[in-house]
């Protein structure tokens, strides 16, 4: 079991553009920088992959709403004066028809400033906590730095975010560590691995009193940050006075988290399990997980035809979903590329031979295996390929990212690694926020944070300053 | 079989407001005017409604897609020049953090602009056609009109809208045929009545050939348009100059049809099922489809609980959607106002009594008729009971539409019915534009149009020029 080769994946950025518009995912050629097109068969799979996440938020007691779009100048600027501020980095509505608006609207950034005043109405005791809302929408940033289709957007057309209400700051402790397991089991369905650290101060959401991201690996050694989940307090309950009665009668201001995920999962899962040929789609979120493609011959083509037909009936049968591709205007060679570049789980050819031993011959598309299997058997080799190469995505995915991550005990091997685009490194450090800063100074990266998945005992010294170590942090070139 | 009365339905507006804030709908609290947050249950009515519209647009070829909500004020101009203009009507985003952009954007009033643009790249040749595209999104009217929630907002924050496109006139036409059928299908599967009218001349889609419109009636008589289909020509295609090659080389601009159906799909349920008790859902589309209730007896309130779980467990195996009520510190009555207003359609109460003779009883939303039965028989009983449900609404709903669909041979007739909000008239019609307009003049009432459900030889003379008349046409108090 090998999985193809990818030959020059230092030119990851380019090859993610050509198989987004090659593999009908997303055509960034919209007139308006930083905003793109979802595709059919890139909204399929966008569609697939939130789906998990919707089922892993109701079924934890998260309830889905929808907020307007645009938030008032008042509104953001009142988030502002208290804890920071998207103001510089708003799209801004000032006109109605051609009525200049007497407060200007901002597109969403993000919501809590629009969720704010509805829970000021909502929330009146501590009945009405926990209050664990979320929604799927468009966020807009006016971006300064360079836009990338799907990693970084002006509209951001995808984006989940969970906004959660609480009583005590405890609550809101373990409504983190439910975000969490619900980010890592939405990455588990999918197969890509990934880190989990804690934020370090000077990176840290605005307004938060801790973030936690999800970030994962890309195949030219740049990290992507994938998920993020922060702890509010009471920094925007007290920007926006929402109290709460509690069940001695006073009033006191809520507790709150907030996470989100947006369509980056989705650049998450074709950079993860992708190859030179294109796109490579996990069983679970690919649109159409098994291709009958028939290989016609003289005077059998009819024969072949209805066997493929055949099949295709026996897959729904089973609940695969299968396409038959009939067009008689391509060769079967041009099919089986069209396929792979769209990442097509499972080939099954039909041809001449195959008819004639009552057989049909099963291409997996991770490793570009062939097998051959009796029709009769068909639908449980099938079901079974697709559950070995789930598994072996997984493996391959994880000890391709585990061979990424370098612990090091000096700051020579973090700088040779992170220039030889290596992923991520792991260094002792004292804490102390001078310390990190300068490590990023000097080997010219990012500091990801401290771990939040592996639990060891602190033992050695600060890599910059050298005095004793309190933690690991990790340092990455991030995108 | 009684519907519960409906006491006094010319206040609808008033009740339809209380309804979507009791019973969890719609939030038209927002900070801005016209802007309105969808509630977690209104939100899974939503979900439901429009996963129907989904599955009947997919299984007919339709492939979902997803553009950008800004729409440079140059394609939208370009549209200005040829075909009628959005442009009073959008919202404009002038800034970028406190950049002064270049070039403004609207916020998309409806994407024909936002896709046009793409189409010229993607359509080719004859094979790329037909293309049928749709989204479901928000759009956004700077409206002069005073907003109602739902009805007339300023961000309508769901719309979904297709737009196809064609080789030939006649295959825009087949289209639209389609559009019409999928939605009727639409309405049908929510039991909503409808009718099907082609829109006058002077009220038709900016750049359409002509339009054809769904018109439900509201308790108080006033029509609400629910769905619109529009065949489009050659008009938009010609302003951006999108051709395709016919199989005889030669380049020719596409055929277009667009078709919409916005969240007052969601209102129409409501309003055309609701009573004085609130909200009424049929089974297919509500979150909850029924709710187990136990009314508690001293000594007796574990054995009604441990019955009332088994029930719970019995009902979700059989898959129905279904909720038990444990709450301890409510009475039974307040929870049967509480389920009620919300609309689930059946109630399940256990008792003393129940327990005893091994029943449940069993109460149907819409005609609040009790039966009881026993709880080995549950699962078939309520599923069969949800049937008759469906059956009773639709019938009901129809008659009641009928009921209020008047055809008349004169002038006078006509004025009063409306006068007296009697829902919609028909007469006869030369066909003249002028008369058309007399006639909305004259009975304070506007044209629906020609009807596109019957079919019906002409006889008799225009009720406004006395010249022999051509065609029936349809007026109404319109929302």
């Amino acid at each position: 079991m090998a999985a193809v080769k990818r030959k020059d994946w230092s030119r990851y950025g380019k090859w993610f553009r050509r198989i987004l518009i090659d593999a009908g995912i997303l055509d960034y050629r919209y007139p308006i920088k930083g905003c793109g097109v979802w595709l059919p068969y890139g909204f399929k799979i966008r569609r697939n992959v939130f789906q998990i996440l919707r089922n892993l938020l109701d079924s934890t007691g998260h309830d889905e709403t929808l907020f307007p779009l645009m938030i008032p100048e008042t509104a953001l600027a009142k988030e502002s004066s208290h804890v920071g501020s998207f103001e510089e980095e708003c799209y801004w509505v000032t006109h109605g028809g051609t009525d200049l608006l007497k407060i200007k609207y901002a597109l969403r950034p993000t919501s809590e400033t629009a969720i704010a005043p509805m829970l000021k109405l909502w929330v009146r005791s501590h009945a009405d906590l926990p209050l664990k809302l979320y929604q799927i929408v468009n966020i807009f940033r006016y971006e300064t730095k360079a836009t990338r289709p799907i990693l970084r957007m002006r509209e951001v057309s995808t984006f989940k975010e969970a906004h959660t209400s609480h009583a005590t700051f405890e609550d809101a402790e373990e409504q983190v560590k439910e975000a969490i397991i619900v980010y890592k089991d939405f990455f588990d369905a999918m197969d890509v691995p990934y880190r989990i650290s804690k934020r370090p101060e000077w990176d840290k959401f605005p307004g938060a009193l801790y973030s936690v991201a999800f970030d994962m690996i890309c195949p030219d050694g740049r990290t992507l940050q994938v998920g993020t989940v922060h702890n509010l307090g009471q920094n925007f309950s007290k920007a926006f006075d929402i109290t709460y009665e509690t069940e001695k009668g006073e009033q006191e201001h809520i507790w709150q988290t907030c996470y989100g995920i947006s369509g980056r999962a989705v650049a998450a899962v074709l950079t993860v399990h992708g190859d030179d040929y294109g796109v490579v789609l996990p069983p679970k979120i690919a649109p159409i997980q098994a291709v009958i493609i028939p290989i016609p011959y003289k005077n059998k083509a009819e024969q072949i035809n209805k066997a493929c037909k055949d099949i295709e009936i026996m897959l729904k049968k089973a609940n695969v979903q299968v396409k038959l591709d009939l067009r008689a205007d391509m060769r079967p060679g041009s099919k089986f590329y069209y396929w792979d570049l769209r990442g097509v789980p499972i080939r099954i050819e039909i041809g001449p031979k195959d008819i004639e031993q009552n057989e049909a011959t099963i291409v997996r598309r991770d490793t570009l295996e062939k097998q051959t299997c009796k029709i009769s058997g068909l639908v449980k080799t099938i079901q079974e390929l697709m559950r070995t190469m789930m598994k072996d995505l997984r493996l391959r995915a994880w000890k391709w990212m585990d061979e990424r991550v370098h612990r090091v005990d000096n700051l020579e091997d973090a700088k040779k690694l992170i220039a030889r685009k290596e992923g991520i490194v792991e260094v002792l450090w004292c804490g102390n926020v001078k310390c990190g800063q300068k490590l990023e100074e000097v080997i010219g990266a990012r500091v990801l944070g401290v771990p939040m998945d592996i639990e060891e005992k602190i033992d050695g010294n600060c890599v910059i300053c050298g005095k004793t170590a309190a933690d690991i942090i990790r340092v990455a070139i991030a995108y």
